[in-house]
C-alpha cells in the first residue's frame, strides 16, 4: 500500500476515489492533520468534508490553531457551527480567540446558552493556568449507581467525553471519588460505584499554575487530574496529553531561561519565529550582562598596574573565569532541577544539605583543577622571564590557589542563587547561567588578584 | 478529618482501628506509598497486609524499587508470590533485578511458565529502550467481535489490564487496528469492532530508544502507543505515565548534558547521589575544558608583547569572551531543542535556514553590543594614557568591531555544532554549553587580536 501524500489525497478525492475515502476513514486524526498541514484552506476543507462530523472535530484538535482559525473564517456558517458543536470545549476556546468577535459569536450561536458560557469561561483563564488547559468533556458517575447502571450511563454520555480512563464520581457537583475504568470493568455488575471508587490522590484548583497540575499527574501516574473550584466542585479534568505538552513547554522554558532567553517559550516554533522576536527575546540578558561587564572592567582596571608588571596574570585569567563559570553553572543546574521538582525545598535545612554536599564535590574538583593549573604554568610559562623577586613555583602556587578558591566559591554561589530565587517564590531558573557566569567572573577577579597579592606580596 | 501520618497509620492498625482501615481502602495507592516510604520494612508490610492483593500490587507499583525489593526479601514466601502474581509484569521486571537470583526464582515460581518467560524477557531490554518501559498488561480485541461481545470480553480480562483507554485490535498477534474506548462506549452494540477501529497513528519497535516512543505519544496525544516486534506482532504498549517519566528524565539529561554533567541523569536523586559520583559526573568536562584551555593560554601567550604594550586590550577580554559564550550558548540551546523534537532536521537545507535566521539575529545583537562596547571604552578608559600613535576612538572602534565579529561567529558556531552532532547521529546536546564556551573563547581570541592588529596596525 503506497503512502498518502497531501496532493495525492486532494486529487483522489476530486476523482471520487473510493479506496482513498476508505483509507481516510481509518486514518488516525493526528496523522490526517499532518497531511492537511501544507494544503490550502480550500483543499483542507475538501478533505475534512469527506469525514463525519466527529472525526472532523478530532482532526481539528490536531490542526495548528492558525490553520483551524483560517478554516473557520471561510467555511459555510452551518458547517462551521456543526464542527464547533462537535469539538471539545477546550479546543473551541483555543481557536475562538483567533477568530474575530463577530465570527466567534456566529459559530457559537448554535450551542446552548450554558455550553456557550462554559466555552467563554475557558477563554478567560490566564495563559499558564490549569484552567486554560483543562477539558470539560469528561464522563462522570454518581456513587449510588450500580456498576451495570454506570456502564449504561457512560454509554449514553460517551460522545461528549474526551477521555474515559479514570472517571470522577460526583454528588451534586462535588467530587466525592475517583474510579478507574479498569476497576469498573472487573467489578461485579451489582456492586455500587461507591464500592470501587477511591479518594482522588490529589486535586488542583483551576487558577493554579499548569506546572503544579502537571507534576501531580506525573507523581501519581494519572490519566487525568480532577480540577476543582474553591468549593471543591469539579470544573474540569487535566488530561495526560495536556500534561505531556505542559512538561515539554516547561522543559523548553527551563532551558531557555537558563541560557538567558526570554519570550513565551513556545515549542516547535524555532524556525517560524520572526528574527526580530528572537532578537528581542535574547537582547535583554545579553545587554544586561554587557552592562554588568562594566563592573568586571572596572575591577580589572583597578589592577591595571599589577597586570602591567605581571602580564603572566592576564594569560591565566580566561582559565579562571571559565572554570568558575562551568562549575557554577553545573551546581546551579542541579539545584534548579531539584528545586523545581520539589526534591530540594526552599528551607534552610535543605540549603545546608546542598551546600555541604556541593562543598565536598567542589573541593574534589578544585584539587584536580588546581594541579592542572600548576602543571600548565610550568609547561606554558617555564621559559619566560620572571619579574625580580618572584619565582615560577610561587606564581604557579598563587594561580592554583586562586583557581581552587574560585571553583569552590562559584559552585556554592550556584547553589545559593537558585535557592534564594525559590525562597522568594520566583522560578529558580531565572538565575540564568549567563548571569551566574558574569557574577562569578566578577567575584573571580577579586579572588584572583586578592590571592595573588597575598601570596606573592606584590 | 485529620490527615494520616506514617506512625499514626501503624499504631491505628495495631490497635485495630476500623475507621483507619476504611480510610486506607479509599486511599490512592500512590498516596499510600508516600505514607509507607519512611516506615520500616516490617511496619510497611503490616500496613500493606491490610489491603487486598490487587491494591497491594498497585501500592507496590508506587514504592521505590529498593524499598519494594527489601520488602520482597523478607516477607513470607507465599505472600511474596501472591503479590508478584498480582503485579504488572513491568513492575515485576523492575524489581526482580534487585533481588538475588534464588529469591527471584522462588517468587516467580507460582507464575505459569509463559508468564515467567515474559517477565524474564522484559528484564533483558537495554535500559533506555522502549522494551524496558513497556507494559504487557493490556486488554485487546478481535476485529470480528460485536461491540457487545467486546465489552463482555473486556470485562473478563480487565483484571490483567493496566490501562483501558485505547485498545489494540489483534488478528492472531498481529496488530490490525486501534480503537478508543470512548468510541466503543458510544457505538451501537451490534456494530463490529472493525467498524470503529482506526489504524494506529504509529507503532514503535521494542528495541527503539525510549525517547522515540515518548515523542510519538506526545505527537498524537495517545494514552498508549503500540509496541511491536519486527514482524508487526504486538509485544506491549507504552503508556502515558511511562512517557511522562521518560520526558522528565530526558529533560534532566538535556539540561545536564548542556552543562557538561555526565552520569546516568537519574531524576529525584540530587541529594541522594554520593559526593564522589557527583564529582565523577562533572570532572570529565571540567578537566577536558581545562586542558582545552591550554590552547587559549598558548594563543594569549603568542600575543604577550602586544598585551604588554596595550594593557587596555586585557581589560576588554572578559567582555569579548563572555559575549561570545552567552550568544553562542543561546543559539546552541535553541538548535538542540529544535533538533531533538524534529523541527529542524539534520539536512543541509535546514542548516541553511537556521544559519540565515541566526545570522540576522546575531547581527542585531552585534550592533547593540558593539555600541555598548564603544561607550564602555570611552567611559572607562577616557582618562587613561594612550600609547603613541593610537587614539581612543580608534581603539574603541577596534574593540567594538572585534566584539561584533565574535558575536556573529559564536552564534553561528552554536548553530553548526549541534547540527553536526545530529548529522553524525549523536545527541545534539553533547555539544555542551561549557565546551561551546571554551571553543568560542579560543576562536574569539584570534578574532580579537586579529581585528585589533588589522585596525590599529600594531
Amino acid at each position: 500500500m503506497d503512502s498518502l501524500t497531501p496532493d495525492g489525497l486532494v486529487s483522489a478525492l476530486r476523482a471520487g476515489d473510493d479506496a482513498v475515502l476508505a483509507r481516510l476513514d481509518r486514518l488516525h486524526p493526528g496523522k490526517l492533520a499532518e497531511l492537511l498541514q501544507p494544503l490550502s484552506t480550500e483543499d483542507c476543507w475538501q478533505v475534512m468534508g469527506a469525514l463525519d462530523v466527529h472525526d472532523r472535530a478530532r482532526v481539528a484538535h490536531f490542526l495548528d490553531e492558525e490553520q483551524l482559525a483560517d478554516l473557520l473564517k471561510v467555511v459555510p456558517v452551518e458547517d462551521g457551527q456543526s464542527l464547533v458543536a462537535a469539538m471539545d470545549f477546550d479546543d473551541i476556546a483555543d481557536v475562538i480567540v483567533e477568530l474575530g468577535e463577530a465570527r466567534a459569536e456566529l459559530l457559537l450561536s448554535e450551542l446552548d446558552e450554558e455550553d456557550r458560557q462554559d466555552v467563554r469561561a475557558l477563554t478567560e483563564w490566564p495563559d499558564d493556568s490549569v484552567g486554560s488547559r483543562m477539558s470539560s468533556g469528561y464522563g462522570w458517575l454518581r456513587p449510588g449507581l450500580t456498576v451495570e447502571q454506570a456502564f449504561m450511563y457512560l454509554r449514553k454520555h460517551a460522545e461528549e467525553a474526551e477521555l474515559l480512563a479514570e472517571v470522577p464520581v460526583l454528588s451534586q457537583w462535588r467530587l466525592v471519588g475517583w474510579v478507574r475504568l479498569v476497576d469498573l470493568f472487573s467489578a461485579p455488575l451489582q456492586d455500587k460505584v461507591s464500592d470501587w471508587m477511591k479518594d482522588p490522590p490529589a486535586t488542583v484548583q483551576a487558577d493554579a499554575d499548569q506546572e503544579v497540575g502537571a507534576r501531580l499527574v506525573a507523581r501519581y501516574d494519572l490519566a487525568a487530574l480532577p480540577v476543582v473550584d474553591a468549593d471543591g466542585d469539579l470544573v474540569g479534568i487535566l488530561t495526560h496529553d495536556d500534561v505531556v505538552d505542559i512538561l515539554r513547554q516547561e522543559q523548553q522554558e527551563d532551558l531557555e531561561k537558563l541560557m538567558g532567553i526570554g519570550g513565551d517559550h513556545e515549542t516547535d516554533a524555532y524556525l517560524s519565529t520572526p528574527v526580530f522576536t528572537h532578537f528581542r527575546n535574547r537582547v535583554g540578558w545579553v545587554v544586561g550582562l554587557g552592562l554588568l561587564g562594566f563592573v568586571s572592567g572596572s575591577v580589572l582596571q583597578s589592577y591595571e598596574s599589577l597586570l602591567q608588571n605581571l602580564v603572566i596574570l592576564a594569560l591565566y585569567m580566561p582559565m579562571l573565569t571559565d572554570a568558575g563559570g562551568n562549575t557554577g553553572s553545573q551546581s546551579a543546574t542541579m539545584m534548579v532541577r531539584a528545586l523545581s521538582w520539589g526534591e530540594v525545598k526552599p528551607v534552610a535545612k535543605d540549603l545546608g544539605r546542598a551546600l555541604w554536599m556541593e562543598f565536598r564535590v567542589s573541593l574534589l574538583l578544585a584539587v584536580v583543577l588546581g594541579l592542572l593549573a600548576m602543571g600548565r604554568v610550568f609547561v606554558l610559562s617555564g621559559d619566560r622571564p620572571i619579574p625580580r623577586g618572584l619565582t615560577l613555583p610561587n606564581i604557579g602556587l598563587a594561580i592554583s590557589v586562586a583557581l581552587m578558591i574560585q571553583v569552590v566559591s562559584a559552585t556554592l554561589i550556584g547553589v545559593v542563587l537558585p535557592w534564594m530565587a525559590a525562597r522568594l517564590r520566583l522560578d529558580p531558573a531565572v538565575v540564568a547561567s549567563p548571569a551566574l557566569t558574569t557574577m562569578v567572573d566578577i567575584s573571580g577577579l577579586f579572588i584572583y588578584f586578592g590571592t595573588v597579592k597575598a601570596i606573592l606580596g606584590v
